[in-house]
């Protein structure tokens, strides 16, 4: 049992905090109960796991998927975790990389600053079948806070990163939708003029929006139709609304798609 | 200026950052710039304004509003902030009690527990022109974490606080519309159930759900279509799905309404 938080190897695992950590080793950390079972759910096999000693079905895990558990003390946990309140397991798993888009609905997240934010896109386009990729200066997707968001969904669909929008997106052929507050098209007209090609939907920055020339570039500017007084929606639930409004679950919505 | 931390002012605001602290002094705390400009927009006159003494706009805004402002050092503007990066004012103002609800488009949070999901439900709430109420254990609207998810939203429409979800919408005569993961009617059923009379829609916990007695009882239940692999979405995700599908948004979208 490791009781020692200078030990080596936990020592490496909390340098996974930092994105300077993460991008050096390749690697990040999912946590608690609900980590383990997203690890399961979508087959991701951790390269390390450390546990306390109590935590039976994480020890029971690890012996099935022939994982490297290492038992810790709670004090070796809270300092391996990257939350204020640490449960085990912590598991190490390698992070894949994934550039360029496929032809597929993909949410392009440019900017998003929030991990909270990032992870909650993640989690409402696994829910509806899209795909993801960060731009720009996007939260990390692959920190603790963004992976908790996501409740596991990053796993499943490991979002690209891209270098050049614009690039990208024209080599996977996909038509652009900017997604912009106010002097788009309603979500309508943006489905009737896509007439069910896939597209790329383009989120922006919480406070800035998208970036003047990527919002001019785009194919086409989409607005959803609010009535409220306050002007804008959080970035994660526009992305949900409009990744909603353009997918093939309107078709579950039989009497007005 | 006040430059100790111990200053019973300082004190007394410290005490709101506790749900109890925030019952028993029935005040709360407002900050940043964009809380400042949430506290115009929304015409409240806050109590008390902390602001460092560089801090122009808010001194000018103290002394355009018959504020009393106090001027305070960094350390202590820190002191009295509930978030990491302190940035002046940090205004104290009292929290409006609402109780019951009227007749008109409500989204009603049951047991919902994270307070940037609470924060963010309202400003869907405000951006679709639905009001707010919470029951349960909610997690505290007026908690600073909750009020930064709404962007100052909860300012504009403040939540009622519901004893018994059943008698309180009853006595609105609200259609009760529960949101479930699964088994329940696709929103155009909904909606043409509902032929335009006002409805509460009935939101639950983070993990569990609605409790089986709520969901059972109300009038209509609510499915979102999802097409993915994961099984839901985030509460304040769903939420704002909801109200956007049975809200006069739907107006604007001419082709589908």
């Amino acid at each position: 049992m490791i009781t020692s938080t200078a030990n080596p190897r936990i020592r490496s695992v909390r340098e996974l905090h930092a994105a300077t950590g993460r991008r050096e080793a390749g690697r990040t950390i999912v946590e608690g109960p609900n980590g383990r079972e997203a690890l399961v759910r979508f087959g991701v096999t951790p390269e390390l796991l450390l546990v306390t000693e109590d935590d039976e079905a994480s020890l029971a895990f690890a012996s099935s998927a022939g994982v490297d558990a290492v038992v810790v003390s709670d004090r070796v946990l809270a300092s391996a975790s990257a939350t204020r309140s640490p449960v085990s397991p912590i598991a190490v798993i390698a992070i894949p990389e994934r550039r360029g888009l496929r032809s597929r609905n993909t949410v392009v997240l440019i900017d998003v600053g929030d991990p909270g934010n990032v992870g909650t896109a993640i989690r409402s386009a696994a829910a509806m079948g899209w795909e993801v990729a960060v731009a720009g200066s996007s939260a990390d997707p692959w920190a603790p806070k963004a992976l908790r968001a996501s409740a596991g969904a990053t796993l499943g669909i490991p979002p690209s990163h891209l270098g050049s929008v614009a690039d990208d997106v024209a080599a996977a052929d996909l038509a652009t939708v900017a997604l912009v507050v106010s002097g788009g098209l309603p979500p309508a007209a943006v489905r009737s003029a896509l007439d069910g090609s896939p597209c790329a939907v383009l989120v922006g920055n919480e406070a800035h929006g998208l970036p003047d020339s990527i919002a001019a570039s785009a194919d086409l500017r989409l607005t959803l139709p609010m009535t409220g007084t306050v002007e804008s929606l959080n970035a994660a639930t526009a992305a949900a609304i409009a990744m909603y409004e353009l997918s093939g679950s309107r078709l579950g919505n039989a009497s007005t798609a």
